[in-house]
């Protein structure tokens, strides 16, 4: 999927919400357990569910690998659907993959090429050789983790180089000289509302993978005031308390009731 | 496998190689690729002949990744047959998975659980949260990624912060105090023989992986002196340079020349 149509989708929808496909087969709802691909079967149903509000899916790669080929086979069914059914919905593989050489070619061509994703989210430890191979591809784009929601966060990410940029900026830095706003994004955590106002800072014009809201305490509204641009430029991801947020027969429905409180409040800032 | 059985299978050996199985689909060869699982029956013809010259095999999931659910059984053949007919041999999953809480989990869960290999290649990005759930495991290993060999680990790796350590140094600063030489190993390149005199005055103590000798450039006895500790403390990888020696009828022979070669060369370090 291309920027401009990414950007329209998002505003004849009003709406900027990426639902996380993590199928936690703990945490999978106990009727679709027996099924011969349960992680299948529990996204596609949330899929139909709560297509209508959001525009973006990303599929977890870890909960799938968890189950072993099945789950590999699950992944692979899941993005097909997405593809056939929901085309002009946004995906994304949050692989976190990174490495370089033709192992980044291998990876890149797993998830934009084979499994057809618009999107792999990916590691910049490496350097430019774990990145540019994602840039190849047309229309396809790579997430680059920059500042993340959690605590350990600090562990690396915000330490200062002696440069005065930090180890996000520095990522930020030598990743948005290798493609444009229109093959990267950066994912950047809702939990830290004064960092997303300096990144957008750096980078105006590039859209942001928002994980943090709800469960993690980041707040929509203040991720709306520091880092909206004119193309809204945002995508907030909510999983667990979209997906999980029963374990019922209903499942599905209550997810649906769940993304659509968000779509609601997402709504009112276009 | 715990540190001392390691150790000694080294010392028993006096042998340090790693080989590695990047399976490749484009380049192996064609009288495997209408096997079922082809990659499957590649590694197994591999293992079978340089098992004799090395300690250790490294599975680069990338490359199964890339064939799909296909490649994923593979990639879980491949493991049990190591597991059932190699059990001397220390196993990693060269994967890179670099995530938090319950996605890390999954990751850990995954490699050293349900596919039983001793060790995983964890990227430190994300910082300790990333890293600790590798950790939880008896006798199992998280091998973090500090200073790479590729060119572009200058775009980050090589970086010096304000406390004048550089981002590879920070890493192995902060990793080391999650674990200990029991349960962590870092991968420092053979391209830096200076840096890895330096990596080796830090924790002089863990194991190294070592990509980077042979195809990439790197000089087994610069390695050795810079960084062999009282427990060798090495491990040293070759993949390409075995593996797709030959992609004849004869390839695992010509490999197991190859995988002799190296073998005969560490030999005299004992």
């Amino acid at each position: 999927m291309d920027y401009n149509k990414l950007r329209n989708l998002i505003f004849e929808k009003k709406n900027f919400l990426c639902v996380g496909l993590d199928p936690d087969f703990q945490k999978i709802p106990e009727h679709l357990k027996m099924l011969p691909f349960a992680q299948f079967e529990f996204c596609k149903k949330i899929i139909d569910s709560v297509a209508p509000f959001c525009v973006a899916f990303k599929t977890n790669t870890a909960f799938f690998e968890e189950q072993g080929s099945n789950g590999w086979i699950s992944l692979e069914k899941t993005i097909k659907y997405l593809n056939e059914n929901y085309p002009s919905h946004f995906t994304i593989a949050d692989a976190k993959r990174g490495d370089i050489g033709n192992t980044a070619e291998a990876y890149a061509k797993t998830f934009l090429q084979n499994m057809n994703f618009d999107s792999v989210t990916v590691a910049p430890y490496m350097g430019s050789d774990s990145i540019l191979p994602f840039l190849k591809y047309n229309n396809k784009w790579a997430i680059v983790l920059a500042l993340t929601s959690n605590k350990s966060a600090d562990d690396f990410e915000t330490k200062q180089l002696v440069n005065n940029a930090t180890n996000f900026e520095e990522v930020i830095n030598f990743t948005t000289k290798l493609g444009t706003n229109k093959n990267l994004m950066f994912v950047v955590g809702a939990t830290r509302a004064d960092d997303l106002k300096k990144i957008r800072s750096i980078i105006p014009n590039h859209f942001l993978l928002v994980p943090g809201v709800g469960a993690q305490g980041g707040s929509l509204a203040d991720v709306v005031k520091e880092a909206w641009n004119k193309d809204c430029g945002l995508l907030v991801n909510s999983s667990r308390s979209i997906i999980f947020a029963s374990n019922s027969i209903h499942f599905n429905k209550v997810a649906a009731v769940e993304a659509s409180k968000l779509a609601m409040e997402m709504s009112n800032f276009f």
